[in-house]
């Protein structure tokens, strides 16, 4: 991975909107998971915590799929037009996360 | 819901074995969200915090696999041992969070 | 797996509305795979052929789903009724099923 | 989509390798689900009908990743080199089927 490359291969530098949205969205999605906690102590209806961890699970693959477009629009974009063997490595890469996403 | 059957259908009871585990899987799930939030934060790279996701997706689906085998064996059982359109009321209830944990 | 549970324990036995369905869902399902080879014979769009896999994915599914609350309807609520270790022993194999749908 | 781009957004051209593969996989995934129509025909266990359909589920979801692996590395990767609002459109494109994937 070249430094030039890599530079444009995080989701957010310094203070971004998207980094602050990223952040307020790992935030609620850190007291759904506390909140499951909660349930699980109370000893609330199983079916009423398997749709909460649903709805944790859901707001989980909104944000992969949000960081996965970033990526693909930069890093991986940027990769491919400057070609060579890391364009098909970062290719590569973005494909074994989609792997785990899709698993 | 008659009584009877809603007395089985919590997945722990007062302080057992399962409740606890339940209860630390929770909390490490938790402190995974946190991580990732803490991901996001320093800018870290994409296709790891795509990769921590992963992970904590992983772990909310293996609690909501034990949380179904329990009330599976537990509620759900008991209902279709006494019959009627409770059994039937709780089947489709199972179902529609197999439905929500397959889509 | 006694024979006086088995019994019970088929989707369908002879000619039902129900077996009915399922063949006929299964022959769409059939002729769509078709409809993909011929795509990726004739050239077509990768987006388009991954569009017309999804449905057919989605159509595979929705037979599982069925097919599965068929089988605890039937099979399991049966084994559960009787009770003792082949109660455990369906449930087991029902969620067996059920994490290969998850994944 | 200018002709030029959409001249590379086919999955294989004339008589390739890898579209003679994608054939006889599709080939294998038409006859496993015709295996599954039997099986429904034969009155066999669900379990073993739902461990089938699980089989050729897992098989679709091997070409669909195949598929958009070859589609990142040729349309959209051609696309981005380009630049411009094709760029764009070809990525929210590859987007939505890897939602439809991940869903």
């Amino acid at each position: 991975m070249t430094d030039s490359v890599s530079a444009d291969c995080h989701p957010t530098h310094g203070y971004t909107p998207e980094k602050a949205a990223y952040l307020r969205r790992m935030r609620l999605i850190e007291g759904q998971t506390r909140g499951v906690a909660r349930m699980v102590e109370n000893d609330e209806y199983c079916i009423d915590i398997l749709t909460q961890i649903a709805a944790v699970t859901s707001a989980l693959k909104a944000v992969s799929l949000g960081l996965l477009e970033d990526h693909l629009e930069h890093c991986v974009a940027d990769a491919a037009r400057k070609g060579g063997p890391e364009a098909e490595a970062k290719l590569e890469e973005a494909m074994q996360a989609i792997r785990r996403l899709v698993k």
